[in-house]
């Protein structure tokens, strides 16, 4: 089959398209002939060489497609239409996927829209629920609003309880994309101080759950505007990772709850329940069309280099697709 | 009556003893007559003008003593003894403590052991169980052991939980006594780099649970040897609060949940929802002398600049008390 690998760690010019073995499914796997995976920053980092813990050479942590192989003990059939996260080996005609985590596409979605769900909405379930420990009555400031996990948050906050939402964006095109979602609130983050817009929105008491994609350039102004026992959930250093000054006395009289998370490194028993109360809670709502997977565009595998290129440059909003049927596979 | 407040902002010189109008009770309040008060950094803070919440101009945030006056719609009545958080007002002959939150004292305790539980124990039941979720299987590292919190915390973690206790401090005597109290591993701090203490006692996992009481000189090994998914809870900064290098992706990677907190400014409701659960669970664990407050000395109310400095010496191993009934006041 073919797969998209890094020659070297280092820019989008070293992925390349190669012949490779099928995977080998473990017991609990389900094989999965994959008909859209989905470009993530976790990838970028990976191919940079940067991540540590990405040990499948194939890139990708994230597919839709059938089931081509399943175990007869599971609830799968071959043939079912599935999306789910992998531990690796996304970006390819074949991947293995553990059956514990897979999640039926509603049928109301394409391909393409179920491979946008995954990694994305799972991050802002766990981050806003798991996490965040969102309640109907708070108030949620979601950074990089119209990026994919901030699209998959916003409605997810907005439906699922009410809180009010507040986020940032850079153009007046990704904010008034945002408000369409739902965002009560928005910031252009280049036009104005953020960190006073909100607490202007809050009666000056702050957000009560901040999601931080963009770390150290934010920090200062994140501190500003949270409320006194607020929870501040960090999922990405966008902005940078290394802090000159930092008064933890702030954390303390605030009461602040700065919680570090990744989800592409955790367990399989935590990516299956995440999976499960995801789909069983959610799954609704997609089939109404009243939360829906955010597409930016959709690229031939082969382009896969103009796709990473696409995220770096930060043109997109909401997800990156790749098609792993195109015809010139 | 008699009261300590402050003359200027400073030392330990600036307390003064002086006439004052007993307190107004509000309603749901009891008029406490108080027997015996205790120290608390929190004091120190206030003393130096530092802490910014203290509205009552008499120091002190805990006493034991008898109810002097009650208003009859509540559970305790007049010679009841009685121990728990006041609104500041503590070094004084009578102090106004919101009835929802006075604990009756274990017929077992003196006023002076009364005294010493309050702030210490409710702080350490809040970090250990209500923010830091210590479970039975997990490790703790509880920093600074020999101190208020610290000798609360190792009993608490031990008794309720068995989970294994890991705790610092820096003399023989003082490791002795967590080891006492309960403590699985004591590490002297003076001797050895407690991170790599910490990992070797934990199979290299490093700590689930850090009770921190330090701040900025023991960020990077708190870092270095707490477990992945670990909570860190940071309830002081004797070791200072400003840091000058933070790399955000530590937190990210290892997932940390990192919590600031404080007892003293919280609202009256969250103090009377932890007293009573503290006071229902562990009474039973004091009347049985399983867990007991740990005395340091008794200083008569005249001496309270004397207590100041023993505490700010750093020389005391448990509680430091105010005697509000010695002959001389």
């Amino acid at each position: 089959m073919k797969g998209v690998i890094v020659k070297e760690p280092g820019g989008p010019e070293q992925l390349t398209m190669t012949e490779l073995p099928k995977p080998e499914t473990e017991k609990d796997d389900l094989l999965i002939k994959v008909n859209m995976a989905a470009v993530n920053r976790t990838d970028i980092i990976s191919r940079e060489g940067k991540a540590g813990y990405a040990s499948n050479p194939i890139l990708g942590v994230e597919v839709a497609g059938t089931v081509a192989e399943a175990d007869s003990s599971h609830s799968f059939a071959v043939g079912d239409r599935v999306m789910g996260l992998v531990n690796g080996g996304g970006y390819a005609e074949y991947a293995a996927m553990p059956a514990s985590r897979a999640m039926k596409i509603p049928e109301s979605l394409s391909f393409a829209e179920a491979a946008a769900i995954p990694e994305v909405f799972l991050t802002a379930y766990q981050t806003l629920f798991w996490i965040g420990k969102l309640q109907e009555n708070d108030t949620v400031m979601i950074h990089a609003g119209a990026s994919g996990v901030g699209t998959a948050a916003i409605q997810l906050a907005k439906q699922l309880t009410g809180a009010k939402v507040i986020t940032t964006a850079g153009s007046e095109r990704k904010l008034r994309f945002c408000a369409e979602l739902g965002a009560d609130v928005t910031i252009n983050y280049k036009e104005q101080p953020f960190d006073k817009a909100v607490l202007d929105a809050t009666d000056q008491q702050g957000a009560d759950l901040i999601l931080d994609f963009i770390g150290a350039s934010y920090w200062e102004k994140n501190l500003a505007c949270i409320n006194m026992d607020g929870r501040w959930v960090l999922i990405g250093t966008l902005g940078g990772s290394e802090l000159k000054n930092v008064d933890l006395m702030n954390l303390m009289s605030k009461r602040i709850q700065l919680t570090g998370t990744l989800l592409t490194p955790r367990s399989d028993a935590y990516k299956a329940a995440l999976s499960k109360e995801f789909s069983d809670k959610v799954t609704p709502y997609f089939e109404r069309g009243i939360i829906r997977p955010v597409l930016d565009s959709t690229f031939p595998a082969e382009q896969v280099d103009e796709a990473h290129l696409h995220m770096e440059a930060n043109r997109n909003i909401g997800k990156i697709i790749l098609n792993m049927e195109s015809d010139d596979i």
